[in-house]
C-alpha cells in the first residue's frame, strides 16, 4: 500500500497527515440514500465496501435487514438514517425508526436534527430530539447528528455541536446531502473546535474528489460520507498529492 | 364570487369547468414542507389557509400538534407527511409515524411508497407499505399514496395506482416536490383513468400558477399541493381565464 501526504496548500490541524488507500476507505461511509434505490444496488454497494474496506454502507431503512444479513462477519458497519432527511419527524418516531433500524441490524445510525426547533432557539426541544435517539439506541449504535448546516448561521452551528454533545452523540454531522448545501471546510473546521477531540466529525454533502475529501478530513473530519468513495479512495494513487 | 370558464387550450375531462376562488382555495393543500420552517411560518400558514379557505394546511409531522390546537373550529384540515420525501423508512414506522400523527390531529396522511420496492416489482411490499398507513389510522384520516412520478416508467405508475387502491387508500399524489420532477398533466391524467372515479387524485410539485392549477384539475385532479396557492387563488380574478 503506498502512502500519500497531503499537499501543502490543504491547512493540517494535526488530525492526519498521512494517507493510504485502505486509511481512507476507512474512514468512508459508502452511500446510496436516493428515493429509487433497489435492493440490486444495495447489495452492490455491499459488496463493492467490502472489497475497498469502507467503514459503513449508509443505506436508507428500509434496506437495513437486507444489508446487515448480507454483511454479516466481513466487518463492514451498516449505518442508516433517522428522520431523514427533512429532520421534521417528530422526536418519538426518530426513537422508534432508530430503535427498529438497530433491532435490523444497523450499528450507525445518522439523524437529523429539528432544524425548524433549533433557529427558532427551541433548544430543549433539539436537545430532546437527540436524546430520544440515544436513548432508543441503548448504547448498540454510534448515533450521528446531522445539522444541516446550509440552512444554519455560524451561531446556530456551534449551538447544535454543543447540544450534540450534551445529548450524548456520538458524531456531529454537516449535512443530508439533500438540502441546498453540502459540507464546507470551515464548518468541518468549525464543528472539530467547537466539540473538541472526544466526538467525531462526520462530513457529508458534495465530497466528489480526493482533493476535497482531504480537506475535510485536514479540517477534522474523522468520517466523510459520499457516493463518490470508489473514485476517491481509486484516485489515491493517482494523485498529484502523492509523495512516496 | 367571480366565476371563471377555463380557457379551450385546456383539456375538459368533465370533472370541472367552473370555477371561482372559493371553490379552488377548497381544492388546495395549502403547503410548507421545507426543512428548515419554523413554528411562526406554521401558524401564518394556518391563518393563511383560514382566511382563503384552503382544504388543508400541508406540513411536517413535528408541526401537527401546533397546527390542529390552532386550527381547531375552523374546518380547515391538518394533512401531514409520512416517511417523507423518500419513503424509504420501514413500513412498520410508516404506520407508527401516521398513527402517532393522527393522535396528534391530522386527519390526512400523505405516505410515500418504499419506491424501490416498486421499481423492483416488489408488489406485495408495496401494499403492505400502503395497508400499514391505512390501518394505522383507524379510519380517522384519509390517507394519500404519493407514487413520486419521476422516478417511474408509465407501467410502474399504472402498478402503484393499482396497488394504492386495492390496498385502501383514498388518493393518489404525484409527487413529492423533493424528487427530480413534480406532477405533470399527462401523469394526473394516467392516475385519473386508472383509478375511476371513487379515489382522489392530487397533484403535488411544481405547480406554481393558476394555468398550471386548471390544467391538473382539467386532467383529473380533486386537489392541488401547492406552496404558491395564494397566489394561485388571487390569480383567479385577474386572469385571461375569466370570463363573467
Amino acid at each position: 500500500m503506498k502512502e500519500i501526504k497531503l499537499n501543502n496548500n490543504t491547512e493540517n490541524t494535526g488530525f492526519l497527515n498521512i494517507l493510504d488507500r485502505k486509511a481512507l476507505a476507512s474512514m468512508m461511509d459508502h452511500t446510496i440514500l436516493k428515493a429509487d434505490a433497489t435492493e440490486n444496488q444495495i447489495i452492490k454497494l455491499c459488496d463493492e465496501a467490502v472489497k475497498y474496506g469502507f467503514a459503513s454502507v449508509c443505506i436508507n431503512p428500509v434496506f437495513v435487514k437486507i444489508a446487515a444479513n448480507y454483511l454479516r462477519g466481513t466487518g463492514i458497519k451498516v449505518c442508516t438514517v433517522i428522520g431523514f432527511p427533512l429532520g421534521a419527524a417528530v422526536s418519538r418516531v426518530k426513537g422508534f425508526e432508530a430503535e427498529d433500524a438497530v433491532g435490523n441490524g444497523a450499528s450507525e445510525v445518522d439523524m437529523v436534527i429539528g432544524i425548524g426547533s433549533l433557529k427558532s432557539g427551541n433548544y430543549i426541544a433539539v436537545e430532546k430530539d437527540i436524546k430520544e435517539v440515544v436513548d432508543a439506541v441503548k448504547g448498540n449504535a454510534l448515533v450521528k447528528v446531522i445539522l444541516e448546516t446550509c440552512y444554519l448561521t455560524d451561531e446556530e452551528k456551534v449551538k447544535g455541536c454543543i447540544i450534540a454533545k450534551q445529548a450524548g452523540a456520538h458524531f456531529v454531522k454537516t449535512s443530508t446531502g439533500f438540502g441546498s448545501g453540502g459540507a464546507t471546510v470551515e464548518d468541518v473546521a468549525l464543528f472539530r473546535n467547537t466539540v473538541g477531540k472526544e466526538m467525531g466529525v462526520k462530513a457529508a454533502g458534495g465530497i466528489r474528489d480526493l482533493d476535497t475529501a482531504l480537506k475535510m478530513i485536514n479540517a477534522g473530519a474523522t468520517r466523510l460520507g459520499t457516493s463518490a468513495s470508489i473514485s476517491i479512495v481509486e484516485s489515491v494513487e493517482n494523485s498529484g498529492n502523492t509523495a512516496y
